[in-house]
């Protein structure tokens, strides 16, 4: 079984190197060396085995070491068109969905306004996502508009294998489960795609393995398939990519950079995660601690302001005078990382760069200094030259090392550098319905769009969209929107639906 | 003399209506008809005469009744090539610089920088803005840079005499005072372009007055003219309208829609304006009260942010989902006016719609409820509609009515329903310096921008300058930016020196 | 005239210096000698000269120069029993209690109480305070409970004209104006307690100098007199010295320490008038500045809440650890201050101690850095040490001075280094109505406690009556108290009506 | 075994039931009859068969069935007087010591200086407590001071066997394991005062069973004991029970109610513990979710900061008017209960009261709602209640219940009705360190006290001691104290060296 520790949690991190599907061999090479043995499936970009948070598996790993791939399984209907860890789960999962479902009231309205037409009648989605009860409820919302969905897990530790038996249970042929091999990743995925008398007409895909298995194996099904809606930042990096290689063959929706997407997602959810993620793995009390913040992007102003909030005293770093400037006039010190590395309590990475946290910062640093990253790379914190004879580490609970310098001081690592959110904390249901129904929207306007809307491109979702997934979660805080009159709209010069905003707006 | 009562402060309500410069009679007429007999000057646009806050105002008028035009007046050179209410006021005008130089680092960082080359060497820019001794810091700075400047004001009341005769003493051709007639208007402009052997080459305008003057009177100069540089959003919408018509005959950038005059002026100014302007007008206490705040744009959110965190309970109403489901997310309970109009203590519109604040919320709010609006029009309260027999109206103090109904129930309406913050409280130097920066640097780009890179159209700054203002303004707050490394910068595909966010980014 | 400027603002910084009223020659020699010539009447208090502000003053001062003493006038109902400036401007002061009264409901609210019983039938008010509207609404609320009252003011430069008018005309006995003489102080005193065929048993002060006068010249009256209601930091403390030198002939109440009063007009008051007093001077962005304010008492913390919340950075001294401790935990940096003394843009006050702020420190500062002072004395900032011959002093505005040092570094010191609070802004009338409403139900206590409940010392006012006077300012917010049930006062141990707390507890 | 679910967890809840010692029977027949069954040993008090959080836990529970008190163990040194679950787990034990003590940098500056005297030398410590990392460095640090100790455990479940194991191996004798029977329980205290050649001189407890054990069996010991001091409510009401009753044999010092215990403990922690225990049990997102907060004490002020601060919307409701007000201030509506029970998403109560929520606010409460506890009792909400028929009761996760109507309405209870902080979320050791080193001080002062300072009462810890305390936890925050100097002191009338405020001062 592969070690977790030896594989990178995050595939954005690696977002140059992955993109290119001509000369992968190549490119993996680059690699650090202990990633290096994959040899069976070297194009499995490092996102697909990303080592998921515990905090997101409800029950205990099974002691059953029998491979699913082995297994003969049937659901209660008779059908063993799926493969998942145990059937038998399926009840559990149920109540996960069920539970998931309270907290996604806008794909739950969407199932209800498809009760008369099916705007997905027809459609034959292909998927490759993190299999959790939030995906479930999507791929259910996806089946009572109308769809047809196979799916496999877009992550090799990800899937929740009682919502996968749930799947399989009601209908859905899924293939996945948590520690899949690599060979049994792209097994899965094959599982998908190949099947006789049945080809996907569209791709919901996170991450671009799927895409790319495709353009590697089944080239011609394209012919067939009218969209993709990616969601990752290295899914959409690879369709760029194509896009400008000329070698893009279908529309394709980028949900990644919506309006919901980026200030919900970033914003709203880290000002919570990382709380979440500090508390969880350190206890530590925020009152009084002295943080800096390195980044103030959305994720940067995110943490800033929690920890702020909770009397923290934050330090910025920033490289963006722009950002830098709101992070003044929000009331944060502006500072080098060096000018405030002796004295701090905690660092916290939020840039999407590298390198950012350095040895001879971490030299520097006081005892019991807290290091995490809540950027979008494994690279922030350089992780790597404190593998090094002089320095122990001290493993203190899951996701928590002490590094220890010849001196006896000791700083805590989180999440050996990985993403702490990802890691270390979960993520709300609420923040998951909003981007899972601009997936299902994404794909209802890219498999309903007139021919010639859309070319071989890659596209935003439209400003009216965006829109439209806010109001279906406006209800769940009971929120109340004013429409304009007639005579607003017209002294405005908009469309009392909107929409409201022009595309330069910044929110 | 005009009245002030019955002018309306701000032009941009009337963005749609005075963009037209084809038909002004007829569009005219759809104004207001107290303003009705400002005949001989129809084309003025309404920013040019607001009631500009007496806030600013360093002296009380004098009781000097002579017309400015009418006197002889020389500086202490010799030369009599200006216009001022009194030159003698030069000294006062001259502190008021100095103290207004003490917070406006950027300018001052651009004169030490043009010592050695001048990049305004040779620019013959004419002006048309606010005379404040923020913008005699701006011009005395274009001057350093190697300009030659003529100015006059783009609003009848908002000159600081003591400033114009200060700037007149060094030298400056200033025509403006505070009190100008429509005529005085006209003519202090013409002053400034209709020089001989002097002919402007660049345009730095606010509201579009000027520029549309030379359209108008003198179309040949703009054969000598590389750009024009726009601040206001009325004179920017005139902008898009020649360009959109096909007559812009030089190439014009809108300084409007910067982000750092975006993000600054409306979120952070707002921030502390609204408090300002309510406690200088009530004398409220804001704990505990109330309010509701019409718009979730920028300005919402500033106002809504202050009252808050000074103890505020605040709603929100909204049309945009999108911004509703941040004022939810940011915790405000998101309604409709009407559900809370007869409990807020406060009613703030912030919409740039009209009628937002209709005469039925009017007649259902409670006794003492304080209405006022931070937004861009003077359209979004109704007040028109409260000028009716039944009510009583009590001036209380300046820019403070009480407005009464039969029963005795009373409501504080401020500055008749203009801007607030205009008119009832100050606005910080320091963003004035923001925005000061951003056109003289506009002005140098388009100066010295090489044939071509720059056609009959409207332009947004390049966000290179954008992060350079911003640069320029951290000192202010000792804040240290941290540069990339070669590597960093590599890595992220970024030059070392920016830009470093997309078009895109919404910060 | 006294010169304003000679005259000290906060009684309190002299506190230990005028309790004494023995010796008052000796300690009076202690003053600066610039005080010295008041000499007809030493015994004075300072505050009874505060330089009170001028935001308070609703019209500008009178060019009538007569003295109010050498006028005749009457009221409408032809009492000439009072001694105002101008019972002329009784319609406008008239208007100004009108609006007052809609913020004190507490008072309204006692008043309708009162329709049947009246508790304060035959009781015979002289009082000493500060006449303004609310001390009107506070004085028609005692007439109306049954009491007969005879008012001067605590202060010579803190009436307003017009409000002590309207009394006047509604036929109370008042006898103040705005700008008294010392001698004209003591005088309008005596007319109040020293009139044939009145004599009164009640005393409401504030500051004490009326239970001094008495005291002094007619201290037979205490044996009719039942109590004291004492309001100011001096006054109880004077009350203290003399219960402690077993002077004390009657019981007063302490109304200075009472929870809501100290809580509320401390915490939630400063932070409000903070940001009022610092925009009103200066018009200061607060976004980004660098703060150091001096004591994390109530006022403190009030400011600290304020200006943090406005984007500013502060930073916090203390003497006291505990105090420190909280300062940590709400997220402010703990200094002395002289570690930023160099760095920051604010110093700001709030001790209650002397020479917190040091020629030394005020050589350091940097230039243009806002010198304020918000504690309880005017001695905070040496002040003192800056009236020296190098040192340039400019005043600017009202209540700012630029004091420029010889390489022009300049710091800005507003009101002098007095209360800025006091001086630079206004104090919102919801506070004042607590105030008012304590005093009121003290008076009610006092004057009907049966025989022996109170002895010759000084009290707090009940808890109960405290709980009382926070519940009569509910209905303000809107705010709905919950009952205890039967059940749940047994369980606990409590009163259905409270009080609901121990004497210990610290809100 | 003892059933988990069938015990309460906060003895406070029983703070009336269980301060008479007299007569045990009788009260106890009034709990409720689930607990009726621990009748060997009636008088334990509830508290110390508190489930305590799993959270605490660092390791699994051993499968290890057999009763410490049947095993034969040694520790290194060949003593066996302990007895503890597994003396083999010391070296983790150890390393949690470790890292706790890193976080109580005053009770190790408190070994530092006892490096020279030995404050507690021939001391003779006997103590009952929680057996947790921070209670070791406490324990250790007595040692240190020259105390010898003897330790049971206050509580049936809270002790943590690695650190019970590194305490005996390092030759302290403690008798205490996780999961005791309640006969254990006893024997376990009787352990500890039972000694052959041994007998203690001071006691320090944590809920008073220990002294009541002494009481009971032992009163002679009383003779040479010279103090006790007490942390838990519930412990402290029993000594000022048994004062009352003139039973109080030796001087108490109660260090529940010193400053930094209540304003640190109760603001501070809860502010945070409220976020956490949310998250671990919910993983909701507290972003735009309405929650009412019963009762706005010190508890629930911290709740209510913490929430606003991260976007929830925050209604209160309190029975003390002073308190309700604050809450306005603070920018809370101060509501009743009913009026908001539909609408919110969570419910947290505060008070210290009995049936806050009841079955009808169950009833009424909208699907999904959150139910908690923060305050001191598990009477809070009516759990009772929710035993019926009807109700179906679902774990969904430790701590967590689904509690479903007939119609499919859930509610979500959290740790039963008991207190959310102690069972769901961890107390940080920052916090844990105030407390520990207000015990140290106050043993040191009982123990060193000249004859007759302290009588047989109950003493609160001298002010200056809690000062000391605060200044001994500064330097965790680099924070800097400023020094009074003899001038200032002088002026205040101060000790430079404190205490800083008087005794009534509220912070």
């Amino acid at each position: 079984m592969p070690n977790k520790k030896k594989y990178n949690i995050n595939g954005e991190s690696g977002m140059k190197a992955q993109i290119q599907f001509a000369d992968q061999k190549q490119e993996f090479n680059k690699r650090p060396s202990k990633i290096g043995r994959r040899s069976l499936s070297r194009s499995i970009s490092q996102s697909s085995t990303d080592s998921y948070s515990s905090a997101a598996s409800y029950t205990d790993s099974s002691d059953d070491e029998t491979s699913p791939r082995d297994k003969q399984q049937k659901n209660s209907k008779g059908s063993s068109d799926f493969c998942v860890k145990n059937i038998k789960q399926a009840e559990f999962g149920r109540r996960e969905i069920e539970i998931a479902e309270q907290e996604m009231p806008a794909l739950m309205a969407l199932r209800k306004r498809a009760q008369g037409e099916k705007p997905l009648a027809g459609a034959k989605i292909v998927g490759c996502t993190h299999i959790t009860a939030q995906t479930a409820v999507l791929m259910e919302t996806l089946g009572a508009l109308g769809a047809q969905c196979r799916w496999a897990a877009c992550n090799i530790y990800s899937t929740l294998n009682e919502v996968a038996a749930a799947l399989a249970e009601s209908g859905f042929p899924v293939f996945a489960w948590k520690g899949e091999s690599e060979d049994d990743f792209w097994w899965c995925i094959d599982r998908c795609v190949n099947v006789e008398g049945w080809q996907p007409n569209m791709i919901l895909d996170d991450g671009g393995d799927l895409t790319h298995w495709i353009y590697k194996k089944y080239p011609n099904m394209f012919k067939k398939i009218k969209g993709i809606v990616e969601e990752s930042v290295t899914g959409v990096h690879r369709l760029y990519q194509l896009s400008k290689a000329g070698k893009l063959c279908v529309p394709a929706m980028n949900v990644n950079d919506s309006v919901t997407k980026q200030k919900f997602d970033n914003l709203y959810c880290c000002r919570e995660s990382i709380l979440d993620g500090l508390k969880r793995t350190t206890d530590m009390m925020f009152g009084g601690k002295q943080v800096v913040v390195c980044g103030y992007g959305e994720v940067g102003k995110g943490c800033c302001a929690a920890l702020k909030a909770m009397g923290s005293i934050v330090y910025v770093t920033e490289i963006d005078p722009i950002c830098a400037l709101q992070a003044c006039m929000d009331g944060f010190r502006l500072v080098k990382l060096n000018e405030v590395i002796r004295q701090v309590d905690i660092v916290i990475t939020c840039t999407g760069n590298k390198n950012v946290v350095t040895r001879e910062h971490l030299d520097r640093m006081k005892n019991s200094c807290i290091v995490c990253n809540m950027g979008h790379s494994n690279t922030e914190i350089d992780v790597a030259s404190l593998r090094t004879p002089e320095l122990t580490w001290e493993r203190v609970r899951s996701q928590v090392d002490h590094v220890i310098w010849p001196d006896g001081k000791r700083i805590v690592l989180l999440a050996e550098g990985r993403l702490l959110n990802l890691s270390c904390s979960t993520v709300p249901t609420f923040v998951l319905s909003i981007t899972a129904t601009t997936q299902a929207l994404a794909l209802i306007e890219l498999y309903n769009a007139p021919e010639g809307r859309y070319k071989q491109d890659v596209y935003l979702l439209p400003k009216k969209m965006d829109e439209y997934v806010a109001s279906l979660h406006l209800p769940t805080f009971d929120a109340h929107l004013t429409e304009l009159t007639d005579e607003q709209a017209k002294y405005l010069g908009l469309n009392k639906n909107g929409p409201f905003k022009p595309n330069y707006y910044r929110y």
